[in-house]
């Protein structure tokens, strides 16, 4: 049984006879007697194994097994409230099936994450990572489940692109070993799944894509890896308003039903690595999300303009990171969309306000990290988008499918992109993108 | 509200006011009443709309919308149990939210399916990719769905990697644009993200990837595409029989609960697409696993040699398609685990059997595609996977941290890769890969 189970099961399994298989995280005592620390994995509580002399168990073999070893322990399982623990396991038989070897680089406590970072292979085995990576996998699944419990297909946008998305330059080129030309022409890896997840909704309706999306920038800021995932969710028929509903009830289902799951994970987090996450988080599920029109932004932030190291402040700029991050830590001191954006600092696709100006497009920010999501509602009038296109000078050839699908019955489409290692980074309090995801890429940088 | 929820719901909603938004299927009638078939996504139904003069609708609006068409149309919801359809909504208001263009290609019926595969951003719209990526997305999220539910971790292994797993040599290379080795040294598209769940399996246990995978393989059958999608579970202290029962177990699980949600894609699947395949499902379902040993094969083959083009059939070979199919299709007549492989055709991660000649794998076997999934125990002894690598010619330097998981606890562990194109392939009863994922990429093929 999984130590889960056990420890879940704990009243009704006092004094049954349980076999865990799980990895040592401490082994400490004398001849007569061994405390034995195990984790399975299933959960983020150890069970504690307690190895005595008197019963007939070998406790030099006991001794040996190291931090990190593999055992399977049989013994009788006792539940024990008033102890320091609620349970523990009264060995009876102990296998060590693979010792560590001394080499072991998790036997001290207190390794910094920049050491962790270069053994991603085994960073996992420790407090931070078992927490934050168990953590991730919840979001994960949770994203999954909100989707199909609200009948959004999966759209299963490509990895490989003839098109590089936004334009922006900046995607990986894949060929084979050769260098041939594979597919015959330039492939590159997809910036975004965007473009296909809205041919799929002008059809299917709420469709969203969760998959790798990969950015060649040399950027070596806390923020930013080469490889990313994203949660890309496509709404034909929604406007910018409904898109960010849709976005703020996404957020707060899969977080409220994340930290339902991780109780402890939650309190280890909240003592070790943010404190204050717990608080921070529940001020943002229990809140109305504030919406804020980009102009009022810059009117605040005008206010303040001498704080930041960018002081020319005025409608037209693109917000640099210490301008998000005052809106959402210091103004709205939470969670807030920033709506309708001039629009030449934004994607070609976004759909144009009648004012001329501005598109109808959010951000979402967040305290500590900035820009959490960012969406529109789409442009659909063809000749609009053509013509935007040709301004911005980007190739309309490798774009006439996403054109045509305004030719095709598409005739109002809503999105958002949510930079997934960044939601993970907000619900966790991690501040690197390194600790949020499993196996970082970043420029110069390539391990395993 | 949602065509799929107004038609679950009919019974109570008889005499409602509705408003529906999608996409039409179908505009027939005349001058005095039109019958309009509207999809909108969210389910394989159309629902019945009926446009009439005398409602003071503007008849020859409604005629002007074509195929494809997207519209918004209120009206009353009538409960129509003894009609063709259960339901119809009388229409009040009809917009026409967004016409298509005269040389919308899905204009006419019966399509072949190669023009079909020209164009990927639309063929979504005809009721064979409505069925089938609806399907698609569902075993996706019943995957998720069942691994959360049995506490497994979404193992986040890399895309980008600096080995190339299986060592096959039919990796993607990685660059930016100005070729200058971004990640310092050569990069590839991983071939497999097992070696990093297995990282991950020691410590949290049961794990599994969800993601694309890539093959730069200069391959042109129905079951080959340069990107695809594998599902990977690795899970400690499992064995052969063990990772076989999860298999088993995990396949029969969600192919179940996508039948139950999906009763009107699998009617037309059966009727157009696939006759005999709920039979096919159900009979698996149903059944316990058959599980035969490689040697066993190889007898029941060499039985019938003269039927195959491989004729020269002993233990060593490694099985041709023409070879599954004969033992799934029609020696078992139903999915079949094959175990125990002679070690040389096999990969050097798997275990190796006492006989010193097979190792502890499996391949899944099922009708109409061969191998659906490949599987393992791994070897979890040091010293014969340094010598198995070294036998293999396989650079050890690439994968010392994979053989270090065995010098730090890792002592037992098995795990599989499924195909997950190939599952939607056998449970939809499509025969080309290519119809199988949204946008297909293959050798000198790559659109949008």
């Amino acid at each position: 049984m999984t130590i889960k189970k056990l420890l879940k099961d704990i009243a009704s399994l006092h004094e049954t006879k349980q076999e865990i298989k799980g990895w040592i995280t401490a082994n400490r005592g004398n001849k007569k007697i061994r405390f034995i620390a195990v984790n399975d994995g299933s959960t983020f509580a150890n069970l504690q194994v307690v190895a005595k002399a008197e019963m007939e168990l070998d406790l030099e073999l006991v001794d040996k097994a190291r931090m990190g070893a593999s055992v399977i322990i049989k013994g009788t399982l006792l539940h024990t409230p008033e102890g320091k623990q609620v349970a523990e396991l009264v060995a009876e038989n102990f296998e060590i099936l693979k010792n560590t070897d001394e080499d072991f680089p998790l036997q001290k406590n207190g390794i910094s994450r920049e050491v962790l970072r270069e053994i991603p292979h085994l960073r996992h085995r420790t407090n931070l990572f078992r927490a934050t990576m168990r953590v991730r996998s919840t979001l994960a699944q949770e994203i999954h489940a909100h989707f199909a419990d609200k009948g959004y297909l999966l759209a299963p946008s490509p990895i490989i692109t003839g098109n590089d998305g936004e334009g922006a330059g900046e995607a990986f080129v894949v060929d084979d070993e050769s260098k041939d030309l594979f597919f015959g022409k330039k492939a590159t890896l997809g910036v975004t799944g965007q473009l296909h997840a809205e041919a799929y909704a002008n059809g299917f309706g709420g469709v969203y894509t969760f998959a790798p999306t990969f950015r060649a920038e040399n950027s070596h800021t806390q923020r930013h890896a080469a490889e990313f995932w994203m949660v890309e969710p496509e709404v034909a028929f929604a406007d910018l308003q409904e898109i960010i509903r849709i976005a703020d009830e996404m957020l707060k289902t899969v977080i409220t039903k994340t930290i339902e799951k991780h109780e402890e994970e939650f309190t280890f987090l909240e003592k070790f690595v943010a404190p204050g996450l717990n608080e921070k988080l529940q001020s943002y599920i229990g809140q109305k999300l504030t919406v804020m029109d980009y102009a009022d932004v810059i009117k605040e932030l005008q206010k303040v303009s001498d704080r930041f190291d960018e002081k020319d402040i005025h409608f037209g700029i693109d917000l640099a990171t210490e301008h998000e991050k005052y809106i959402a830590e210091e103004f709205v001191k939470g969670p807030v969309a920033v709506t309708n954006y001039p629009k030449d600092i934004k994607a070609f696709y976004m759909f144009q306000n009648e004012d001329g100006k501005t598109v109808a497009a959010f951000d979402l920010l967040v305290p500590g990290i900035g820009e959490l999501i960012g969406g529109s509602q789409r442009e659909c009038d063809y000749d609009k988008l053509v013509t935007r296109i040709n301004e911005m000078g980007i190739d309309q050839e490798d774009l006439q499918w996403y054109l045509d699908l305004r030719r095709f019955g598409q005739g109002m489409s809503a999105g958002f992109g949510l930079g997934f290692e960044r939601l993970v980074m907000y619900v966790t309090g991690v501040e690197n993108i390194r600790d949020a995801i499993a196996f970082p890429r970043t420029p110069g940088k390539l391990m395993m």
